[in-house]
């Protein structure tokens, strides 16, 4: 006997959470596609050398890699990004610029695991390639509020800033050459505290005073509105610049949608990576902000750079689905309470097995699910047991010539006819 | 440079496939749901181990098989069904059961890339797992009629046989101890030929007569009802037994579903594995015999004997997603063909971003899918090569005061509201 255990870091998807998560991402794959995103994949397995580049970094350590049968030195995505990079290097001229893609779909990564960290988990990302203007920026955003939105979900906010204003900022400053570690550590502001960026800041530009300017700039967006927050940044980063009227442009379109109160102009918004050329945002629940951002990305000026000579700026953005599933769970999200396999449970006895079959059909074709119980002589006891294991309201049965349906929340039972038009007709609302 | 290569056998799924192909799958999935069945998932990574058991098959040649970072020896799945079985060893206390799962996800083998045969593909399965009766045999058949119905799937015909009467009759002709090759080699029937086939089951059971005798039995199906080749298998195999009174409860719920006539009864129907103890089905399409069969399976009396003690008899099937894709692809399926990443393509002048997104989000909220062009400036023809590149076949621009919309297919323009309603209209329908 094998034991069937599974590997550290890894997990089942049972019912109870397949299922939500399922329609999760249908709602999302609907909103992208009301924004004419169009679905892609690509291997789960690719070459090294093509998922890695010049590599260097910490993801070489945590990739599952190894040599094919073939002796190929090949590995396991580790996100959405490289892949569709080498995606549009390979086929930009097939797709056609601007193109509008998004992916949900596993990646893997050796991590050691740790309260809701995975070696395989699900990312889901979508970008628009081949243009660079404030509508496309506007695009994203809407396209995040929408997604927010569909979901239901409630207290977030959406935190922009622009790296322009932070490079310009830091030129006058005269502390560009730090500008990688500067960005490093003023990431770290929510997890480690001002006064702590504050140190650092002092000890990598080895100035008190250069420290202090930074910290007033990050927090230049509190008790501020959009258009106050942008006008200090201005001055603070020498005045109008093209970053600047990017941000005013991204806002007129944001307001002309009646949405411009879900995002705040947060500077201390720096996204890390050196990736990132124009407006970067993460999202934050009010409620929850130990889970992190739950939404994240910005515009890069180069996608494809590793594998083609032609640029191709973009905007983006990924969604933590483990993230938001943690967050829809913990706020009792309808989307994942209910994890019901099907909405009737239909009970014959023996020798009712065709009359049953043909019933459940009926019910089918009244956009209502049926799952047959199919041990017909199981007692009652079992019986609920399996409609409470499956999360099953309704139990039906047959009398000699019809048929009753009860309601096992309110245990009463009802003429099925009638039942099963009201039930058909609550599912539709 | 890298070269933006991907490895043999492996494909990239660009929005002309992976919309259909996402279509295709969510109305598996509903269909699916309708019957009760229930999403899981498993992780694609395993211990090798656990995948391969006691070994020793073709499997362990095609497998991706490899060491993770912390010396564990891991492998990639190969199918759905060994990560079912033990999922099922593992968690059916909690699931319940009779439990019925549904899983569509990629797999891999390294196996020689040919043309249709790649390395990672997609399988689609569905089984119920702990009840072994009529009930749930004509379950899993009446399931794969009403995905092949939802599908648009026409010419098709489900060929049925029950591995029991098979037994009943070797047993009778006295050659059971060559069964498994005797199973493998009727397997070959529509590869090879009847006359190949009886010249290895010469062989094989070293007599002629056995092998004609073996012949008349597996091409007793021809030109006869689905009880007329019931009675004589009857006849051939010693009378009425268990499996041939399964056979006809099954026959009776297909009959009173009114779906009996997509069944026939093919006694040259045996799928090759041990594994299968009851009935098992391929499924031909008869205008494209070369795709093979598109959805198969059978009863097993054991899923997880690997892995626990306890039985769990189990019925299920396998549609092979990308045959099916293939088939539907030939056939011109209105599912295929339809690969549009968005209704409209509203187009906006400079000045007009803001204008437009307002207008899209409007649209949108008419259940209708808006992309909206991205550089306000581009020529007219680079627009159209737009739309063509993206199968939109409404182009929507601003006049002073309202829009128009010009549809690409006949030129026409109408006036915008009015366009709207009925596209809207029409998508509804």
């Amino acid at each position: 006997m094998i034991d069937p255990v599974i590997l550290k870091g890894f997990r089942d998807s049972l019912p109870k959470d397949e299922i939500p998560k399922k329609r999760i991402i249908r709602v999302l794959e609907d909103v992208f596609a009301s924004y004419g995103f169009a679905a892609i994949d690509t291997p789960v397995l690719e070459y090294t050398e093509v998922l890695l580049g010049k590599g260097g970094g910490e993801t070489d350590k945590q990739i599952f890699r190894f040599q094919d049968n073939g002796g190929r030195d090949v590995a396991m995505r580790f996100d959405l990004t490289v892949p569709f990079a080498r995606f549009m290097a390979a086929h930009h001229e097939e797709v056609g610029v601007p193109f509008r893609r998004y992916h949900i779909s596993k990646v893997w990564r050796g991590e050691n695991p740790q309260k809701g960290r995975y070696r395989e988990f699900t990312q889901c990302d979508f970008d628009i390639v081949g243009a660079d203007n404030a509508l496309s920026d506007a695009e994203i955003l809407s396209l995040m509020h929408s997604s927010f939105a569909a979901l239901g979900i409630e207290n977030y906010t959406f935190h922009l800033s622009h790296r322009g204003l932070f490079t310009l900022f830091l030129s006058k400053l005269d502390a560009e050459k730090d500008t990688v570690e500067i960005l490093r550590t003023v990431d770290k502001l929510r997890k480690i505290g001002e006064e702590e960026v504050r140190k650092l800041l002092a000890q990598i530009t080895s100035s008190d005073d250069k420290a202090d300017k930074i910290i007033a700039f990050i927090t230049s967006g509190e008790n501020s509105t959009f258009i106050e927050t942008l006008e200090k940044l201005e001055a603070l980063s020498g005045g109008k610049s093209e970053a600047s009227e990017r941000m005013r442009e991204i806002y007129t379109i944001l307001q002309s949608l009646g949405i411009e109160k879900s995002f705040t102009f947060d500077p201390s918004i720096t996204r890390g990576l050196d990736y990132y050329t124009g407006i970067v945002y993460e999202t934050f629940l009010s409620d929850l902000p130990s889970i992190g951002s739950v939404c994240s990305g910005g515009r890069y000026n180069d996608l494809a750079s590793l594998y083609m000579k032609e640029k191709l700026p973009g905007v983006g953005a990924s969604i933590g689905l483990d993230r938001l599933l943690a967050a829809l769970d913990e706020r009792k999200s309808p989307l994942l309470t209910d994890s019901s396999s099907a909405d009737i449970l239909l009970v014959p006895r023996s020798g009712e097995e065709a009359r049953a079959s043909l019933l459940a059909m009926d019910i089918r074709r009244k956009g209502l699910s049926v799952s047959v119980y199919l041990n017909p002589d199981a007692k009652p006891k079992k019986i609920y047991a399996f409609a409470e294991a499956n999360s099953i309201s309704y139990l039906l049965t047959f009398t000699d010539d019809s048929f009753t349906i009860k309601d096992l929340r309110t245990r009463e039972t009802e003429d099925g006819e009638a039942a099963l038009k009201r039930i058909a007709e609550e599912k539709r609302h």
